[in-house]
């Protein structure tokens, strides 16, 4: 592991606690508030529930804005905010180093960013210029090696190894689930490695003992939120009874009320 | 009922089909496509959803905006749109007739304009204001005798009365579910009466057989979508497997990607 001072805040805390960091990917206020407070300190955003809730392809440079915005809803509330930042909005480091500003400005204190399979030197030199411009950000970097690429061993090290001289504070691999690779990649790291859950993956726990310091969501509870809608609004349709666990009207209002930080 | 002719929308038309209009409530683009899809013609808002979202009280005027934008990423889509309007976002009725106007520019064909038990009048001639700016738009004019009031059947009556005389297309009694009441209310009304659907109330057929032409879902899918993110993350946690309908990414985005009228 790195030396200590690279990055000390709260939230960079939590990625070296005895446990690692269960990060729940919100959608909206409420979400992000009902999940807070179920114990959670830290909450992400997911690019995908971004795209999806305006009827935008995902990585469309229009959700650049919403981004901003949704990050601008949440970033003063009484948690941790990591946000979904995509490639960073644009190919000029100099940009998506202003983004990261932006999003620092309003509250969040980690950015995703992800190679999308692109020029490893682009991708660094975004990292660097965003660690240059908020040194206080954590930022982690993801690979797409195996999300969009041909689940390369080496490839993936090469990339996480540019990355985290670039001056990461952890790296990510959406997609990887297999145990030996996953033991063998924390092995080789020096910065915090971040996995994201699968239901048919291994469970957080056993993630934990692989040396996994990080277990994203990612888009899995918001697409499990649009799953139990339409299977309510079929059971309703059927006259079958609904089921399962429904804040009641007060409830979701008190998780949308913005609440002052000491709440 | 009133004779053929005050409205003669497709969307009025599905409050006097053979089975009364089952309207699902969406809260974004993905679950609005994502309903419609199920074979759901029409799609409502909620306005819980909204404030919900963005971290503001439900009522708040500055809803008012996002009621607008929500009503911009659906209005365009391939189903009949109907947006929770709360009371209009004013007191003045031309000001309640220019915001149905713009949602009428956007794509809305029916709007819910409740009383929030004030003055009967005023509500009266914000829907006469609405049906004179805009006569093609189907005004639901919703009384809260129940929802915020004594649940007095002489009031909700004397109420809905005033409201079809000045010109609403169809009347929505949130909180009503006794199903004397609602017969009764069905026998005395000129109009479409409209009931909010209640998981402890009377199932959709049997609203049906009451007379009742439009029963809505109002929060309730939007709530479960809630409760049903955080049973997931709850059982994530305690290495339980998820289980329930989640949507697949690919799925979730083809929801979230505007799609053409004749998709």
């Amino acid at each position: 592991m790195r030396a200590p001072g690279a990055s000390t805040s709260p939230f960079s805390a939590l990625h070296h606690a005895d446990a690692p960091l269960l990060l729940p990917n919100a959608w909206d206020h409420a979400s992000a508030v009902a999940m807070a407070r179920r114990g959670f300190p830290a909450i992400g955003t997911t690019s995908l529930a971004v795209a999806a809730a305006l009827g935008l392809p995902d990585g469309a440079a229009a959700t650049r804005d919403e981004t901003l915005e949704l990050a601008l809803v949440l970033g003063s509330q009484p948690f941790l905010l990591s946000v979904d930042a995509e490639n960073g909005f644009s190919e000029d480091p100099d940009e998506v180093a202003e983004f990261a500003r932006l999003l620092a400005a309003v509250g969040v204190v980690g950015i995703n960013l992800e190679d999308g399979m692109g020029a490893v030197d682009r991708h660094a030199a975004k990292i660097a210029a965003v660690k240059a411009a908020v040194p206080g950000l954590f930022v982690n970097a993801r690979t797409d090696t195996y999300w969009l690429g041909g689940h390369d061993e080496a490839e993936t090290l090469s990339r996480l190894d540019a990355y985290q001289q670039a001056g990461a504070d952890g790296v990510f691999v959406p997609g990887l689930t297999d145990e030996r690779r996953i033991a063998a990649l924390v092995a080789r790291l020096d910065v915090p490695l971040n996995i994201l859950y699968s239901p048919t993956g291994p469970a957080v726990s056993h993630l934990a003992d692989l040396g996994v310091r990080r277990v994203s969501l990612g888009s899995l509870l918001y697409r499990r939120a649009l799953g139990a809608a339409l299977e309510t609004l079929d059971a309703i349709g059927a006259g079958r009874r609904v089921s399962g666990r429904t804040p009641t009207y007060a409830e979701t209002l008190d998780y949308g009320v913005a609440a002052p930080a000491d709440r």
